[in-house]
């Protein structure tokens, strides 16, 4: 048992597969970091949608008035889906990806510039900033998912 | 080739990550199920979205009042859509923790309040319960994750 | 270090593994697709949410009147969500199956049912298929889904 559990690790040795997992935590967490802004928002602007969750401003129509939606709760709510979307795709094909022996420093290079990318997009989302930037920096972390996901159909591809 | 394929299923041997792939699976499963409690509502409160979904009720304007947003059904949708968003970075980053060959222990304990956290989630949001019950839920699965990513972090780092 | 390299490598170059690699990229990029086929609809119906995204069309109440919601763009977005909802639980629940040595054919049986169900679910809906051409194959991939995790359970069951 316990060569097992020495071969099982040999995976997080890989530098390769210690890169994408260092990337994949970085923007889950990133991700993740949207709920506690949607919470921020949501109580900031007094906006909720279910109403259990104004019961502490009162019974009645007087919490009624605070369940509707709210511009801003809307913006970062568009906005996590948009992470879902584009980081579920990034995080399942670069493991792939990562398992398919690029070279560290191409990995690396693609890695960096989806997570950073993906960053830039939140920016461009919440302040807003005008387009073309966050449909820009949409566009170059759905490009590297796609150059993943070719590199994973050549070495891989079995129909 | 035998050889390799006897390689290659020696993750499944690791302690850590059979438990990984039992919680995983679990939690999976049970985000499916909300795709079940959503048709039933849909079907039961005759709330649907799409015109094709409504032919069975007839043509016409007769069908067209089946078209509609329901209580019940927003609220399952809701608390699917917080699923997604919670248990996607839980099975990405699970997967890397259970890569980093934590104490089998530590990780039971991870996966299972975990995936205690998001059933009570599910009917602290379905029944519905009075707050803070489903928001506390909420925070635990997430300093879960959180705390995972933490160890992914200290142990992968390469950036 | 060489070592290490060559043996992290054994995964993409197991048959199920690499099948499963194949699929999962494929089903993938379709569910990516979908997003330029949002992107396609908002611009030929003009119909956008953001007010920055319709600053092209000028300032003020001449661009306001683009900012709505389209029955297609919106019917993209369910078919978007649904593939989010369903090919998640996919690749978690496919990549430890892989993980679990199933035969070879009786793999591929799963993986090209599920991605055939998927892509036709994807036409049913954007057609749109009259009913229950979509529905029947949102069951056969949750099916699928099921069946794998099923093995998965019996395989590495450890609670």
């Amino acid at each position: 048992r316990r060569e097992e559990m020495a071969k099982s690790t040999q995976l997080i040795d890989n530098e390769v597969f210690r890169a994408y997992a260092t990337y994949t935590a970085i923007v889950l967490l990133k991700m993740m970091l949207m709920s506690l802004i949607t919470a921020y928002f949501r109580i900031t602007r007094k906006a909720f949608v279910n109403p259990e969750d104004t019961a502490t401003f009162g019974k009645g129509e007087s919490a009624k008035k605070f369940l509707r939606t709210d511009p801003d709760v809307e913006r970062v709510r568009r906005g996590h889906l948009n992470d879902l979307e584009n980081i579920v795709p990034f995080v399942g094909i670069g493991l792939l990806y990562a398992l398919s022996s690029p070279e560290l420093s191409t990995a690396l290079l693609h890695f960096r510039i989806f997570v950073g990318a993906r960053i830039f997009h939140t920016f461009a989302y919440l302040i807003p900033l005008p387009q073309p930037g966050r449909g820009l920096s949409w566009a170059v972390g759905y490009s590297v998912t796609f150059s993943m996901a070719y590199r994973v159909l050549k070495t891989a591809w079995l129909l």
